[in-house]
Formats: structure tokens, sequence, C-alpha cells
């Protein structure tokens, strides 16, 4: 059983998990982070020793690496073969091949420093490069989340590429939005609401089914307004792609 | 002051309104629609009167026209000279231009039939083609919601592109997501906590610091391996403008 983690990284993903793991009762052991003032802050709150030399790591019963993407397998090759994961959504298990016990930890959620996370209900999505392992970092997952599945690495890549397109894209279109409001002297305020309630429609059914709007109801007048209202040429084309797209989907 | 009102229309929009101005003790007269169905519905909820005939309308202090937007002319063509609103993002105040006193109401919100709307933090965004009736609408806003806006026709005809990008173009990108998942058999549920708190994210800050994501960080070699594995060209050309534009967002 897992009992004893330590974490290399100290960025909004470390955070979170190391404190969730910390409610639990599950110890904190070392936080390895080039970042000193994010990593000892982070170690305070955890009870746990802070180091920012990758060298001098301690033994534990699991290394959880919360570096970029880009850092992963050069992290990994510096380090000792403990048993070890990553939390990225994108990185394959196989960065870890040269480990006896490796495997990926990836909670499914959009961290920021600020917000405090309901992990329980968070979707953690887990793989192990052996059975025996696997079934130790799922246990280790249900102790902070009712949600656990096990995911492959290729699965994995296409969820995070789903978690890309539904959060990041959306909230460009927030972005989008508001500049167009900024343009009028109108306040972002006005559409706080109406972002929430799409939100949360969702969560009961399927966004196939609360699809709305004049693309949705095939008003190409509507449209026309909207692309002559629309300034920016980049925006307009979004505009146009998007709606074109909802068109056809509903023309089916 | 407006202590009566009637109703052409049944839809969600109307039936929401209704309801709403029913708890604050405004009379709903008249439920006027050719949806007999949904309009005698309405009208047992509201204690009103039903007629399918939009002839037999009677005399009130305020008709709300909750019909298509391409139907609100030739509505308002065929109804006697009552302080008349329409409920339309798009549409303009001078759609009424043969009436004394008509103006907009229109609720900044997505409205289905199942979910329950607090309209007090609905924004209700008003428009009079007088100012003595402009205050009166804004009075009869003001009962049920905490934040009503006077906006001209113009500047609500933006407010109404932006919603539609912030709301179904978002939802468009849940339904994408959805879609992508399901060609994998990965369950939507694994998005849902992701997409709720992306939209909440927004609510005490701003998309601009809210974005994240490989577009965000200028992670090309993410985005690549994205439009590799994702299989259908309509979305890859969405995927690929999208991440195009949030590159050039945060190169600035």
């Amino acid at each position: 059983m897992i009992k004893k983690i330590s974490f290399i990284g100290s960025g909004n993903v470390a955070t979170h998990l190391a404190l969730a793991f910390q409610k639990v009762n599950i110890k904190i052991i070392q936080i390895v982070s080039r970042n000193e003032k994010s990593g000892k802050l982070l170690a305070k709150h955890t009870n746990a020793l802070f180091n920012s030399n990758i060298k001098n790591l301690l033994k534990t019963d699991l290394i959880i690496i919360c570096v970029n993407d880009d850092s992963i397998a050069s992290v990994a090759k510096q380090i000792p073969d403990l048993p070890i994961v990553h939390t990225s959504g994108n990185n394959s298990i196989k960065i870890f091949n040269d480990k006896i016990n490796a495997g990926v930890f990836y909670p499914l959620q959009t961290f920021s420093k600020e917000t405090p996370i309901d992990f329980k209900t968070t979707p953690v999505c887990v793989e192990g490069n052996n059975s025996s392992f696997e079934k130790k970092i799922v246990r280790l997952a249900q102790k902070i989340s009712n949600k656990v599945y096990s995911i492959n690495s290729e699965k994995r890549k296409h969820l995070h590429l789903s978690a890309v397109i539904a959060s990041n894209f959306s909230n460009f279109c927030y972005l989008i939005a508001k500049k167009q409001l900024d343009s009028e002297n109108l306040k972002f305020e006005l559409l706080k609401p109406l972002i929430l309630e799409t939100a949360k429609k969702i969560i009961n059914t399927n966004p196939i089914l609360t699809q709305t709007g004049p693309a949705k109801r095939g008003d190409k007048k509507v449209i026309k307004e909207h692309l002559k209202v629309l300034k920016d040429d980049n925006y307009k084309k979004i505009y146009k792609l998007l709606s074109e797209n909802i068109l056809k989907e509903y023309e089916k």
C-alpha cells in the first residue's frame, strides 16, 4: 500500500494533489522543485521536506512527477528506479520504459491556485505498467476521488484532446465574447449567468440536446447580421466556421 | 405601473417569464399561443386565460411577445396598439415603429423547460421607445431581477452576438468533445466536472487569465499530435483555427 509520497514539481497540479492526499492521512515526504518559492510553500503546507535538487530525492512509496509535459522524460532519467507516476493527459506511459513500477495518475480537471477543488468528484484516470502496481495506484486514487478510471495511454490521448476542446476552446469563446463586449463598452458581467447556465445544462443531459442559437435553428439571416457586426477578421472566420458546422450538424 | 401582463407565445422564454412575474404578484391575464398544449399548460400554471387566436387579445397593461424572431413583426401588425415588448436579443425596437409605447425586454439567459432559473441573478436588458415607458419596464424588470440594464438596440445586437459566441459556441465545443469520446467508447461523464469548473472559473476573474492548454502554452508538439488523433476533417479545421487564434492571442 502506498503510504508515503513525494512530489517533483510544485505547480497547481502538485499543490492540489498534495493537499488532497494530506487530508486522507497520506504522508507527503518531500517536495522537490526548482521553484524555491512555491516549493517551500507547498512543503510547509504539507509538512514535507523541501529540496531544490533532484539528486537529493529520498526513498518513498511513490514519486509523482508534476512537471511540464516536455520535461517528464528528462526528470525521470535523473532519478533512481522508485515507483513513479506522471500526471499528464497527453504523455504515454512508455515515457517510463526503463522503470519497474511506473504509471499515470491523471486528474481530469482545470486547477488554479486560488480555487479549491472537490477531489471527490474529480475523475482520476490511472494506468500502471503492471497489474499489481496499477491496483496500488487505483486504491490510492480511490482515497481522494469517487471517480477512478483505468484508461490506457492511447485512450487517454483522446480524452486529453476532448478536454482541450471542451475546456480550452470554450474558454476561448468566452474570451472572444468578452473582447466583443469590451469594444462596445459593455460589461462582461452581463454574460456570466449565461455562461454558467450553459455549462450546468449538460450535467444532466447531453450537449447534442442543449444546443441552441441561430445556427442550430438554421437562421441564416441572424448569422449574416452577426457577421456584419463582428469587426475582427479572425473572429469572423471562427464565427463562420463554427456556425457552418452547427448548421451541418442539425441539418442531418 | 404595470400590473397585468399578457403573453403571446408559450415557449421557454414565455414560461419562465410568466412564472417569475406570477411569483411577484403580477397578474397574468392571457396566454395567446398557436400551440394549444403548451399554451393551455402555461395558462393553467399562471391562472391565466388561454386563447389560440390573436384576434381575441384582451386589454392589458403590457403584451410580451415571445415568438420566433422572424414572426415578431407579423404578430405585432395583427394586434391593437397596446403597450408592447419583445424579448429578442437580435431584433431592433424599430420593429414596433407604429406603436405608441413599445420596447424590448431581453432576459440574457438560456432557458430550458426542465431547469428552473434564478431570475434574481438573470440580467434583463430593457429599452423603450420613450423614456416614460422605458421607466415603466425598468421598474417591472426590477421586480424579478436584480440586474436590470438599459441597453439600446444597436448595443443589444453586439450583446446577442457575444452571447451566441459564449454560449452556443461553447456548447458546440462540448458536443465535439462528446463525439470524440463516443468514437473511443469513453464516457462524456468524464468531462463534466472539467466543463463546469471551466465556466465557474470566469465568475471571479476574466477569460483572458483563465486560458490554459497546449495552444496557450505554445506547445505545438501536442497540437500536432492532437490533429493526428482527430479523425473528422471538419473538427480538424475547427481545432486548427481555434488553436492558431489562441497562439496568436498569447504571442502578442
